[in-house]
């Protein structure tokens, strides 16, 4: 189960073909060349997350208006006015209908067509970004069913938010548009060649990210920071710049087309904070500052029970659901679930508001005097978005304690059950939404108690509420901070209070469990490189975790050698050694390592000593890069026969400089080596050179 | 020349006494409460940086204020009103000895006390970030000069901000409340021990770093990343977390004392945005970024004409002004120059305005009506910080041209002629001042042309010009936006005209020359890393630039041997070798490296085997951390005598895993393991593991 993932080679494999492409881009003026390419491509990057999130949103948002302008009018039509009798059960129907549908064909095409679609994307970016390959993850296909599928699950009225599909999306225009080639139109355009490697292509993924990042909330430095901590293993400032670029070039983006869609000119279309930006600078007193940290602690406690719940609910599902009709028809209970409750709510509780500074689009009267409307309905007929928006900037007195916190419950339990549907659907709404709900909560209750404090600004609770919830769930806070403080708009002397909240919630959140990503990511068994060496780790040497016996190659080996080897064991990287006596190469002398990438292809094009003459002309790095990234396994190699006997000389293909350590270096040591420098394999050495032991990612974690 | 610089150690020398150390930890919980310390330490560093900045803040406020409410009055009393005749001569004497008094004063100090802290402290703080050891750079004694010198120069009036200072004092706490002891007053408080290294060491200098930056622009998240561009090497989650963290507390420090000085309640100073906040977001259109991006090359020319002309500025005067006194008097004829200029231009420039929704604080009415002010007195009769923000935000028709024209091309000189000095004073603010001024200018003549074009607001016209003049001088692009975005409360759609133009600059001025601080470093000959392998050394292997052949001690060897060692020659590590024949010790196995620090301590303490079993109890890492960080000279070491012939085993003292490269590994790829593992010596072996170079920084860069 646990090999099911491989990692990507970050490290750059300075082989001799390398070299000599180096040296004629030095001839040529290729490497500027190459330069401005990259540059160009981030900025294409950076448009197209964009464009596409720009789509994704306007669709979202004219079907949800025409959605609830349909339920709003068909309420009005069936409620007799003023009698509190009225039949709800047509309006119920319709309601149900337009939530099942849509929920239906979004779960269905994530289940039969690209079950890697599922959830909210940021998790599998994470773990890409760490170094794990995840299959499918970055291919045409998927940014198509992702984003049909988060289209109606928003549509949908599902708990669940377009964030992390957006940040997915930008991540798969990244590896899209930089490799020039795409494996779902088996299209290859011939261009961007020379980003054909796992290095590159995860750098631009990062600048993807970040642009997806910015554009699904118009924050632009919270998008580079996002890539930043989840992501870049040492910081080299020239990727960071193109990064930062990718993502302001997005929000610019983001910023033209939904000012053009709005009709707004002078590029200050506020939608950019799709937050609500909020118009008077946030103050706080000294004395709330306390307040402020305890509703971090109730944020990292409610968080923390989220996460747990929510696994729990995972496993039951993947226990007792384990058909593909029946993950659908599992989506589309819940939206039925929400909707009932929902219904349930607008029906029982009786919360009318006169109209006039009516903070809701779909003011729906139903029960209440004819200049008045429903808000609990208000909180239900719209986009979860729009809610969170509604809670941070209706004025106080908007809504009822016991709608915010009947509210808060059902939205708690309903975004639970909702994460880890087989629907396209971030966390990242939801969350908010119930932190802003208890948060708003929390200020109006005080509020009740102690009417003359005037501080109690509920915006600004449900703000503190918001960030303290996510805090607990996603536990990310450096990002976090900064794109809370740009989707809203607050001042930077609201930051220390957004900060308390944040830590507050990340400290005990992480006292009981894990965030939800990191959660997701090990539930999968990714073999994610944590920050740090494993707590358990301190104190032992290579010795301790690496592997061995080392299966090693010759500098000069049989052909059918390396193809049994390739046939019979299933690992990445083989050490190539020389100075071996007979067949005893596991006690040769290291002097390089070669990938079973590499080997496949010397196989497939028999690139032989023996017949040297013939392709030794032609062979370049190119021919290496152009299998990239779809290696073909071992199993398509044809039996070597006649060639049986023949000479591999990988001097001229391996890797001549993997990195080394000793037997006796301490492990957090080894392990700040291989995060920093992005390695694959690690050789362990002895005093004399001779092979000691291989140390890959897995090792660090499950060892 | 080139050697009296050494590097900082940041990889962490892994050997028995601290393996001992560690399993000791591991068994008292230690490790937890290092943790919780460290964190205390990085908010006390945010705390005292703030309070330290403040201060500074409020003197330079106050006697400025006095200064220029004397002049202001001496003006009035001595003009006689409406009348041409006035008689300037009383008031030109006392603002001239109100202003080389203070700067005699401060260049005295700086000169005659503490030479280092002439400046801006951004370019030392830079060097130490990136691993060089700059003599005395964070004592306290430094902070204490640069404090008071950056005071008396400001208020004296040279044309110089206190940023760079404040950034350099956050350094200097930060590294002094870290270490727990203090050169300067010869105490040490036996707190924090376990700090003692300069691998955390640096780490709470990026953090002060960072709380200084945070501390004089209000910008926390602009204090984080400038510390990362300028500094780190890799990224560590934590460690970025602690210094975020530093920074915000610094802001809210500052927060809380300056809104208590000017009497604001409710923690929303806006005093933070210290250039002054934008009150309506900024709007633009899109034919205006072509315009943006002409102002952005224009700044990137005059930012590379202002480089090269201070350089030679500073190159003629470190060849004809050697002496002492001659800088302090230096220092003072600029300031009598800048006076003069000033006097000049409010004399000959007759540019009255209507007093009423007055801009400035201190309206002098010279040769004005009663109801009038000078407009040309207002620009000088403050601090150049305080122009600044009344470039950016007076109203449109506060100026006219040719004031503006001839106070640009006066402030241009000055600003050059002063950087370089031997007063501390940073380059920050002079250089926006500048490009304010062109760039409300340049408004202001197109809205002369075009008197229809109402985009043409010159607040924001000062803003793109203050950018890209600073993006050309300074060529801090990342760090540079974020902080000019938070110190005017910009709102993120404004980010991308700033990026434009400061990336514009940056590019035109990469063309012609160095930004800044990068050349002051360049001229003091201080051995910095570059981000990116210098291009000449493409293609190049480790053979190209290491020495050899290398010093070399055996794993066992003679008092006598070493102690030659270290009188002979003054490098500061050596590989630690084995299996030598006789005394061919440069062909030895390598088996490690060990540090002249840690050679002299074992003299000096006299670790020799033959007494071993009277030291081998109380020896831990903490004999060599007490020594930290000023170790003896060898010449400190009597000579040897009768221990003659002892015998030194290494093998616990010295660092058992070096990181070692091979001769054929291209420079490219070592330089990057060098730069991301914060290395200082990198050993270069062979296949048998025996050494055949050794590669320390400098050859990164001079060879
Ligand atoms: N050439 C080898 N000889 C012997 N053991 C190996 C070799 N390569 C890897 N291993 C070990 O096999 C286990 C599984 O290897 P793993 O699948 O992680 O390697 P890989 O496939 O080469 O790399 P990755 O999966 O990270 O892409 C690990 O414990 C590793 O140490
Ligand atoms: N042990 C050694 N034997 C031979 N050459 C050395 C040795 N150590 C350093 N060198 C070389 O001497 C030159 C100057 O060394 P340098 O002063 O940079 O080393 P260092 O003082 O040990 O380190 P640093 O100055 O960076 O703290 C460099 O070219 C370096 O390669
Ligand atoms: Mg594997
Ligand atoms: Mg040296």
């Amino acid at each position: 189960e646990q090999t099911q993932y491989e990692s990507l080679d970050y490290d750059v494999c300075e082989n001799k073909l390398f070299q000599d492409e180096q040296l004629s881009r030095l001839r040529d003026r290729f490497s500027l060349r190459t330069h401005i390419i990259r540059w160009i491509i981030f900025i294409l990057i950076g448009i197209i997350t964009a464009v596409i999130a720009c789509t994704i949103d306007i669709v979202i948002e004219e079907l949800s208006e025409l959605k609830y302008n349909f339920l709003k009018s068909s309420v009005d039509d069936n409620v007799t006015v003023n009698k509190s009798g009225g039949d709800l059960a047509l309006p119920y129907l319709w309601w149900l209908l337009l939530s099942a549908v849509p929920v239906a064909i979004g779960a269905g095409m994530v289940t039969y067509i690209e079950p890697i679609t599922a959830g909210s994307g940021i998790p599998q970016v994470k773990s890409y970004l760490n170094g794990v390959k995840i299959p499918r993850i970055v291919r045409v296909k998927t940014l198509a069913v992702k984003s049909i599928g988060v289209i109606t699950s928003v549509v949908g009225g599902l708990a669940g938010g377009k964030e992390g599909p957006m940040i997915h999306a930008g991540a798969v225009v990244a590896a899209g548009i930089s490799q020039g080639k795409s494996t779902t139109f088996v299209k290859d355009f011939h261009i961007f060649k020379a980003f054909r490697d796992d290095h590159e292509k995860r750098d631009f993924v990062l600048g993807g990210a970040a642009a997806g990042v910015s554009a699904a909330f118009g924050a632009p430095i919270g998008g580079m920071l996002f890539s930043l901590e989840e992501a870049a293993s040492f910081w080299n400032q020239n990727l960071i710049w193109r990064t930062l670029i990718a993502s302001i070039i997005s929000s610019f983006t983001l910023n033209i087309v939904l000012s053009a869609y709005h009709g707004v000119s002078g590029l200050t279309f506020t939608g950019l904070f799709n937050l609500g930006k909020f118009d008077h600078p946030l103050t706080f007193e000294y004395f709330e500052l306390p307040l402020f940290m305890l509703l971090g602690v109730m944020g990292g406690l409610m968080g923390a029970a989220w996460n747990f719940l929510n696994t729990q609910i995972n496993k039951f599902r993947s226990r007792f659901v384990p058909w593909r009709a029946g993950k659908v028809c599992e989506a589309v209970l819940v939206a039925i679930l929400g909707v009932t409750l929902a219904c349930a709510m607008i029906y029982y509780i009786n919360d009318c508001r006169p109209l006039g500074n009516d903070p809701t689009i779909h003011p729906v009267q139903l029960f209440c005097e004819d200049n008045e409307y429903n808000a609990v309905a208000a909180l239900w007929f719209q986009t979860p978005e729009a809610t969170v928006r509604a809670l941070f900037h209706d004025p106080p007195g908007s809504h009822k304690i016991l709608t915010l916190a009947v509210f808060t419950i059902v939205y708690y339990l309903l975004s639970c059950s909702t994460f880890g549907l087989n629907v396209s659907l971030g966390v990242f709404i939801p969350t908010a939404l119930v932190g802003a709900a208890w948060g708003r909560l929390v200020a109006m209750l005080l509020f009740y108690m102690f009417p003359e404090a005037q501080f109690l600004h509920p915006g600004k609770y449900a703000l503190i509420g918001a960030a303290a919830n996510l805090g607990g769930v996603l536990r990310m806070t450096i990002s976090l901070s900064v794109i809370l403080m740009e989707t809203t708009g607050v001042e930077t002397s609201f930051f220390f209070p957004l900060i308390i909240a944040l830590i507050s919630a990340k400290w005990v959140g992480d006292y009981f469990n894990d965030g939800i990503y990191d959660t997701v990511i090990e539930v999968n068994h990714v073999p994610m490189l944590p920050w740090e060496p494993l707590p358990q780790y301190k104190g032992l040497t290579a010795q301790a975790i690496l592997s061995k016996p080392v299966v090693c190659i010759k500098l000069r080996d049989r052909a059918h050698y390396i193809y049994e080897v390739l046939h019979k064991c299933n690992h990445n990287g083989f050490p190539v050694v020389d100075d071996v006596e007979g067949d005893r190469r596991s006690e040769g002398r290291v002097c390089g390592i070669i990938l079973r990438s590499q080997l496949i292809v010397i196989l497939l094009k028999s690139l032989y000593v023996e017949n040297q003459r013939f392709w030794q002309q032609e062979t370049t790095i190119q021919t290496f890069r152009d299998v990239y990234p779809r290696y073909p396994s071992i199993q398509s190699v044809k039996p070597l026969d006649r060639k049986f006997n023949y000479t591999v000389d990988l001097s001229m293909f391996m890797n001549p400089s993997p990195v080394r350590v000793n037997t006796y270096d301490s492990v957090p040591r080894i392990f700040n080596i291989f995060r920093a420098l992005g390695l694959r394999h690690l050789l362990v050495i002895n005093n004399e050179n001779r092979i000691e032991g291989i140390i890959t990612r897995r090792d660090f974690i499950y060892k």
